[in-house]
């Protein structure tokens, strides 16, 4: 579609942002409002460089001896400490391996280990999926003598947090709806019953302010490929408090997480700190992608990185509710935006094909079943305009019920 | 070093070599003689542009509608199927996913699983460590009532077949000696007292024939970035047989291995077949590297190619032998070549400092602790000139004891 003006006052908001310089440092396709950086956050500019160093001269011409010469070997620890200011964490806490959904496996065993005398993960039942599958996985291996998952919902929390859980687990900003929790709240609740906690950051790191060390949480997760703009499938990354490293085992006991892997010892001896959240050899073509997106923030300020996000969001609702024909569209997101992340999920009952419809006219949103389209605020890459030019079109696809068209009502896509 | 003149006799190998054409996919440095391809393969010339297209079109331009139009999603399949024909195996029986380590904790836990009377996994002592490792994980973290490790010896392991086994796991090909099991006999030998067998082919896929339905195998893990090529830490692969597919489960039950990862449930639903052995996202961009890899084999004979890595390893032990200078290198792989896989180990007590020397002049090698340089055969890329010049050059160093310099002795590799 052809823009209409901008309004001044968007423009304004432009000039006066101080993040404005940072979309410079991606490659983001013309013409296109991408508001989908919470699934899969874009190419960073310095990530094609440094692959093609990886491939071109790393791989290709130092070969094997690359692990030392490129320090491949150290990749993890590297990036995990670039990961760690962003979180909240002072140094050796932090470590960039596997997946989520494989680190928090670690996890919960490790804090089921370290609390034996209980048995209940506590963790709310619209959490993302894969977290509670992998408490299912582990639950199911061990037993319901040793393990049980408890879902409740994010009203029922606090008041099921007693002296019998083991273990919450939580996601800090909901996928679905981005309800917020107040991890410092929630983690001193927890920790007052004898309850160790895992919050998993996938929709938090690098989207606004955490404070994993001063909130004196147990143990994290977080994902490299949404706010991290690490590439599709990017590594996650695991955090345990240092109280917990020395006592703190996890079962999938890899070599890289061995204390001297190149020993081959035929016994496991789990190494120093963090390191044993280790397992097998890292994906280095993958990882370094991350370790050159995360330069990106070397000169970010997390608190007006999240100024920016809420000022975006703000803007939004203010512009969908002066709209009268986005009325039917329902803000399902708290409307208090201390109380949400980093996006805005609003219910329609045609939200499947009003996302098709968003993606058609170049504004990339997410739609999660049943009936939800959610827009992500990622402050580095997106402007005020992009926000005023989004709902504009919203606006249209709404308002002309163009999504009623065939094209628009079919489902085919995956994510 | 400046070569000498090649024999004419190798010179006709080459000449004679039907896959000395197979050299051109690959890039490798000037004047480097690779004999580490068993340990992390070299660049095939077609990764390089499938990875720029990765970054900037799929990533860069596409986007989160990647996963759909550039089959993202199909990846971990895809290459699964790649890989199937290389190790003898029908469709829908492979898939691409995570570490060997991470993997072999999966069928480890699916094998007990399938097997509720019984506890011990046996394996090799000298099974490459993380292998161990992650069955000391499992068994750590069931018990001992419901899981030990039993480590033998090569020599103890059919005698230690009996009815109280539950899972064999093996390495096909020793890591250090390259000594070669016999997947059929020790199989059917296991499966006569009720074991499962699970077999590693880190050192065999891509290297030798396999064939893992012809020997009723039921379950397999292998590495991609040996002898597949696919690049530092590539993701590995995970082979369950047919007729197990329906009952096996595993515990790392990510998103990805549910039903409908997109219908987002609160409840794991494992997905039909193969694809229950996934857990979270897979790693697009280093998965797309071993997918790139995977061509180079499209029109390679395993035969052949297990001919040509049997020639190349015969004429380095005669060349060898043929030089009295190199007495003091000990052979410890199998001298039967139908007994040994696609590397020779040489034992020498300055095995460390002779690798060093080697690696100095352009050689490349490793060494595995404490006494041993490896030698790994890899007939894609390697001629025979490359063999025989590499005899010269571990001649002119044993000779000369140049690898008692300090410059050698020094140890601070890594691998």
């Amino acid at each position: 579609m052809i823009p209409t003006l901008i309004p001044l006052d968007i423009l304004k908001l432009d000039a006066a942002d101080p993040l404005a310089h940072k979309r410079g440092d991606f490659v983001l396709p013309q013409n296109v409002i991408y508001m989908d950086g919470n699934s899969l956050g874009p190419l960073p500019v310095g990530v094609t460089e440094r692959i093609s160093d990886v491939l071109s001269q790393q791989w290709g011409q130092d070969l094997i001896h690359s692990w030392n010469a490129h320090q491949w070997i150290d990749l993890p620890t590297t990036v995990g400490e670039k990961i760690a200011p962003l979180i909240g964490a002072a140094p050796e806490q932090v470590i960039c391996c596997d997946s989520i959904s494989i680190n928090l496996f670690k996890l919960v065993a490790s804090a089921l280990a370290l609390n034996p005398q209980r048995k209940i993960v506590l963790s709310q039942r619209d959490n993302f999926p894969t977290d509670l599958y992998m408490a299912q996985g582990l639950a199911k291996l061990l037993g319901e003598q040793r393990c049980q998952l408890q879902q409740v919902t994010a009203g029922q929390m606090e008041a099921s947090l007693d002296d019998s859980i083991a273990v919450l687990m939580l996601t800090q900003v909901n996928f679905r709806s981005g309800h917020l929790h107040d991890i410092k709240r929630l983690t001193k609740l927890a920790q007052q019953h004898g309850v160790l906690v895992i919050w998993d950051l996938a929709h938090s790191a690098g989207a606004l302010e955490v404070n994993l060390d001063a909130d004196n949480v147990d143990f994290a997760v977080g994902c490299g490929y949404k706010y991290l703009n690490g590439g599709p499938g990017a590594p996650a990354f695991v955090y345990v408090a240092k109280r917990h490293q020395a006592d703190a085992t996890q079962p999938l006991s890899g070599w890289m997480g061995h204390r001297a892997p190149f020993d081959f010892e035929s016994d496991y001896q789990a190494g120093d700190g963090i390191k044993r959240y280790l397992s097998g050899t890292p994906g280095i073509i993958s990882m370094a992608a991350l370790d050159a997106a995360l330069e990106v923030f070397a000169d970010v300020d997390m608190a007006q990185l999240r100024s920016k996000s809420v000022a975006l969001g703000e803007l939004f609702i203010r512009l969908v509710r002066e709209a009268p024909s986005l009325k039917p569209l329902k803000l399902i997101s708290p409307t208090d935006p201390a109380r949400r992340g980093s996006q805005l999920a609003f219910s329609h009952p045609q939200a499947f094909a009003i996302s098709q419809a968003l993606i058609e006219q170049k504004v990339i949103v997410d739609f999660r079943a049943p009936d939800i389209v959610r827009f992500g605020f990622t402050p580095l890459y997106l402007r005020f305009r992009d926000i005023w030019q989004a709902v504009q079109i919203l606006e249209n696809i709404v308002s002309s019920e163009v999504y009623l068209d065939a094209q628009y009502q079919q489902r085919n896509t995956v994510t």
